[in-house]
C-alpha cells in the first residue's frame, strides 16, 4: 500500500464521515446545524484535509478532481484508478461506520433514518436537474482549483482555505436543489449503504463532466492568449501558460 | 477575446449565480440561509474569485471597483469599458440561467418568485436611502481594497480574505436596508431579468460615488503627510505614497 | 491632521457604524443576525481594519489597546491622547450617523428604538459584573494581541485574523452578560447619542484595567524566564524578551 | 514557574472559560449560540491560542495532544506531567470562575443550571459510545496536527487556522453524540465543579486512545514508504520521514 492511496482513503473517509454525518446529526439534533452548518462542515473538512494530506497525495479526495487533473496532464494517468478506488473505499467505509454508530441513535430517538446518511437526490426528482446542477457546481470547484492551486503562484498555501470556502458556498447554493455532492465518491458511499441508488448515475457523471469542462475552458483561455509562445497546441500545459 | 475579459465575465457570473442565487435558495428552502448565510455566500464568492482570477484580471468583478481604480490611475483607462461590459454580461447571463434552473423549482413548490432572483430595493422605498447607504457601504469596500490590496505590502496574499470578509459584513449590515449591492453589475442582472427596474439608477451611481470617494480620501490623506516628497500634486500615486 | 489619527478615526467609525449598527439591523430585521451574526460583524470589522490601517496607525481602534501598548512601552506616550481623541470622535460620529440613517427606519416600522444603537449594559444591572467581565474579556483580547501581534515572529500577517477571531468569540461569550464591549470608545458613542449613560464608567475603566493586566502578566512571565539576560528589571522590553 | 507551564495554564483556562462558557451562555440567552455557535467558539479559542502561545509552549492545551506528541518523540517526556498538571489546573480554575460569575445569573433568571457549565455526557448514556466516538474524533484531530503542524513544511503558519477549524467541525458532528470533548482537561473541569462524574473515565481515556492511534498510523504509513532509508524502525521520526 502506498502512502498516497492511504491518504486519499482517510481524507475521503473524513469527508463522508463528518460531512454526510453532519446531515444525520442535523436530524438527530432537531435541525441544530441546518444548511449553513452542514455546508460549513463539508468546507472545513476539505480545507483541513488539503493541509493535512496535500503534501502527501494532493488531497483530491474526489474522483472528479482526480480525473480532471489527469485530463489536464497534471496527474499521472497510472494513479487514476488506484486513487478512485481508495476514495470510494474511504467513502463506503465511512457510510458503513455511520450504520454502526448512528443507526442505534436514530432507533433510540424513534427518528426515521431515511435519507439521513447523506444520500443525494434532486429536489424535483429530475435526472437532468441533478446532472446539470452538479456539473455546474463542480465546474466552478475545478475552476477555483485550477486558478488557485494548480497555478501555485496565485494562492500558494492559501489554496486550502480557498478550495474549502468554495465547497462551502457551492453546497449552500446547491444543497437544497441536488444535495450539493460535487463528488462521485461522496454520493456513492451513502447510496450503497442505504440502498437508495436512484439517480446515482447523475451524481457519478455530472461532477466529472463539470470538472473536465473547467479544464477545457481553462486551457482554451490560456492558449488563446499565449498562442505565439506555444510549441504544441495539442498539449497545453496549464501551469506553464498561467505563469 | 482577451483572457482578462473572460475572467471578469466568469467571476461576475459566479458572484450573481451563487450570491443572488442564495437569495432564491433561501426562499426555496424556507429561510435555511437567512441574512447570515446569504452574506457569507457573497463574501466567499468574492474571496475565492480574487484567488482564482486575481493574477489574471485583478478580479474586480464590480464596475465600481474598476472605475475607482482607473480614477486612481491604478488601472488602464482603455480597459474600463471592456471590463464593465464583461462584468455586466456575466451578471445578466447568471440571472438568465436562474430563470432556466430556478424558475421551475419556484413553480413546482408554488412559491411566488417576486424579488427572488436577488433584486435590490430600499427598505423604505426611498431613492435617497438606496443611493446614500450604497455609497457608504462601497466607500468602505473600496477603502479596504486600497489599504489591503493596492498597497501590496500591507496584506499581501491575505487581501482576498480581507476583501471577501468586508463584503460579508457590509451585506450583513446593509442587506435589510438596501439589499447590500455594492456593485452595479450585481444589481443590473436581476433587475433586467425580473423587469423590476425601479431605483436601479441608485444602485448604478451609488456604489461608484462611494468607491471614488474612497480614492479621493485615500489620496488626500497620503498627500497631506507626504507633500514635501511629492513632485506632482495633481497625480498622487497611491501605491507609492503608502509605501 | 496626521494620517495616523485619520486612520484611527475611520477605523473606529467603521467598528461602531457596522458593529453597533448590526445590533440595530438585528432589531429591524426581526433577529436575522442574532448573537452569532453581531459577533461576527464586530470580529470581521476589526480584522479588516487591521489589514487596512495596520501599516498606517497600527489599527488600535480601541483606547484600551492604545493605553496598554503605551504602558508596555510599545507605543509613543505623546500619541496616546490624540489617538483616544480620534477613536472617540470616530465612534461618536458613527452613532450620530445611525440617528440620521436608522432612526427613520425604526419609526417607519414602529419598532421601539431603545437600546438599539448598541448601548452596552450589564444583564444583572450590576456595576461590578460589567467592570469584572469587561476586564476579563479585554485581558484575553490584549493577551492575544501581545502574543500574536506585538511579537511579530509569532503570527506575522496572520495577526489580523487572530485578533478579529478573538473579538468574535469574546462577544459570543460576553455579549449576553455585558454587551461585550471590550472598548471604551465603542461604548461611549452609543451611550452619548442615546443618553443612556448608566454604568458607562464600568465600560470605560473595565477594558483598560484588563488590557493593562495583560501587559503586566505578559511582562512578568517573560522576565521570570529571562532574568539573567535583562539589564533593567523595571523596563521589560516585551518584544525583545519574547524573541 | 516556567513560562511554558503558565502558557498551558492560561490557554486551557481560555478554552474552558469561553468554550464551556458558551454552553452556559447558550442556556442563559435562550439558545442564541446553538450547536454552530458553541462549536465556533471552541474552534476560535484553539486557533487564537495556537498563535498566542504556539511559540512559547506549543499551545497543546490538551493532555491527549501532549501525551501523543511525547509518544511520537516530538515532545520531551519530562514535561508531560507538568504540562498535564497546568492544563488541568487551568480547566478547573475556569470552571470555578464560572460558578462565581455565571451561577448568580442562572439563579437570577430562574434557569436550572444542571449540565450548564459544559459537562460532557453521551447521548445514549453508554460508556462505549462516549469512549469510541471521542477516540474517533481525537484520532482525526491528532492526524490533522501531525499532517499540518508537526510537518512544518506542509501548512506552516496556517496550522493554527487548520487545527482550530478541525476542532470546530469535530464538535459540530460530535457535540450532540458525546458533547464533543476531544480533551480530558476540558471534560475534567466542568465534571469536578458540577460533581457530575459519571462517564468521566471515557472522556479521559477516549481522547488519549484516539490521539495515540493517530501517531501509530501516521508512523506506520511513513515507515512503510520509507523503510529503505530508515536506520531504526523502532523510533520513526515523524518529522524527518514526512519531509
Amino acid at each position: 500500500m502506498k502512502k498516497e492511496y492511504a491518504s486519499e482513503f482517510i481524507g475521503t473517509f473524513a469527508l463522508v464521515f463528518f460531512g454526510c454525518g453532519a446531515v444525520a446529526i442535523n436530524q438527530l439534533s432537531n435541525g441544530a446545524l441546518g444548511l449553513i452548518g452542514i455546508s460549513v462542515v463539508f468546507g472545513l473538512v476539505v480545507m483541513t484535509m488539503v493541509y493535512t494530506y496535500g503534501h502527501t497525495s494532493g488531497a483530491h479526495i474526489n474522483p472528479a478532481v482526480t480525473v480532471a487533473l489527469a485530463f489536464a496532464k497534471k496527474f499521472n494517468k497510472d494513479d487514476v484508478l488506484p486513487y478512485i478506488g481508495a476514495q470510494c473505499a474511504g467513502a463506503i467505509s465511512a457510510s458503513l461506520l455511520h450504520l454502526i454508530i448512528l443507526k442505534p441513535l436514530f432507533i433510540m430517538q424513534s427518528i426515521p433514518e431515511k435519507m439521513s446518511y447523506g444520500v443525494t437526490q434532486p429536489l424535483d426528482g429530475s435526472f437532468l436537474t441533478a446532472f446539470t446542477v452538479e456539473a455546474i457546481l463542480t465546474f466552478f470547484l475545478m475552476t477555483v482549483i485550477l486558478g488557485s492551486a494548480v497555478d501555485k503562484k496565485a494562492a500558494g498555501k492559501f489554496a486550502g482555505i480557498v478550495i474549502g470556502a468554495t465547497v462551502a458556498f457551492l453546497i449552500m447554493f446547491g444543497g437544497p436543489i441536488t444535495g450539493g455532492s460535487l463528488n462521485p465518491a461522496r454520493s456513492l458511499g451513502p447510496a450503497l449503504v442505504s440502498g437508495e441508488l436512484s439517480h446515482i448515475i447523475a451524481y457519478l457523471i455530472g461532477p466529472i463532466t463539470g470538472s473536465i469542462g473547467a479544464v477545457v475552458l481553462y486551457a482554451k483561455l490560456n492558449s488563446l492568449d499565449e498562442q505565439p509562445n506555444q510549441v504544441s497546441r495539442n498539449e497545453p500545459d496549464l501551469e506553464q501558460s498561467t505563469n
